[in-house]
């Protein structure tokens, strides 16, 4: 949904930052448990990477103290028609461009990892009320050539996948994923090869 | 190493429950570092399933209540020669069998969505001071043909593939990998086909 302009000046007010991301998290966790259920793909989301501090072991390991780690890799990953897939999903609440703070240093070489092996990168970006699937190599050759710390609506326009909102399916990632690769050899053979290995 | 006979009544004892499994888990976080930095391969641990009770944002976003959670997939995965891998590790403290109860429910069911959809999955498994690779395929196949709840030794050395230890990699699994999945057609023309997706 898009947000009137009148309401513009409210809007940061409500912006609940221990939730952010939790509402786009949700729609993709439930794109995920479709597939699996469908059989269409295996995708994960990691767990939050978290440092245990302090254990009580006598109250069945129970942990008394612990604290988020940085993520130095993508938040979901997976198998899909043989190929590796890894992404992360980002809620943006500009309207204008998306801040590359969002991506931290090790995960731009992760995704550069990942592509090297043969692998499928990219960011699920929710922006204007939209959602895009935005390639982990359109991500690094926007780095790569330009010097800005975010990348306009309008690149994200012309370069991003749409995604689409499903009742059933939440976001539909997987037909992002098939229009956004599809050619270059990527999925062709795919009936074929992916047969269980013995 | 091998325990000598006469030192196996104290074996039990000597059993840190809260570590056990450390030991190996170590030496293949040291194989994953390595096929890193040499660029051989992206195969990373999952962090550690936590549910969080109860956080404390005003420090910090300090955890002050959570607990450990049953893992529904395996511990390592990533991805090699293009190929999607995902893999757990177990030390096994019986000399005789390896109990089946080491792996969850959910574990073997994650296993054949991953084969089911072209993928490799495998156990490393530490026995006898030897370590093995022993297939998802393999074990799912003894599972089904088999009443037991354990797999004997003689079993995971007869279909098991022999990993080495090395100080500067730890645990050699990727050479293990390509020793098991060769023929088949898994690896061929990876050279060409591992490039960068744009």
């Amino acid at each position: 949904m898009k947000y009137p302009n009148n309401i513009k000046k409210n809007y940061k007010k409500e912006i609940n930052y221990k939730n952010r991301g939790m509402e786009l998290e949700a729609l993709i966790n439930e794109a995920c448990k479709y597939y699996l259920e469908q059989n269409l793909a295996v995708i994960y989301k990691k767990p939050t990477p978290i440092g245990v501090v302090d254990v009580d072991y006598k109250n069945g390991a129970m942990i008394h103290k612990a604290y988020f780690k940085e993520p130095s890799t993508l938040d979901y990953n997976g198998i899909y028609k043989g190929k590796y897939i890894e992404f992360d999903a980002k809620e943006c609440a500009s309207k204008t461009s998306f801040p590359l703070s969002n991506i931290h240093e090790h995960q731009f070489k992760h995704i550069e990892n990942i592509l090297r092996h043969g692998g499928i990168a990219f960011l699920v970006i929710q922006m204007n009320g939209k959602y895009y699937l935005f390639k982990g190599s359109d991500l690094l050759d926007f780095v790569h050539q330009n010097a800005r710390k975010s990348i306009p609506y309008s690149v994200i326009e012309k370069l991003g996948y749409p995604l689409q909102f499903n009742y059933l399916k939440g976001i539909d990632y997987l037909k992002g994923i098939d229009e956004a690769y599809k050619g270059v050899g990527y999925f062709e053979d795919t009936k074929d090869k992916n047969k269980e290995e013995k």
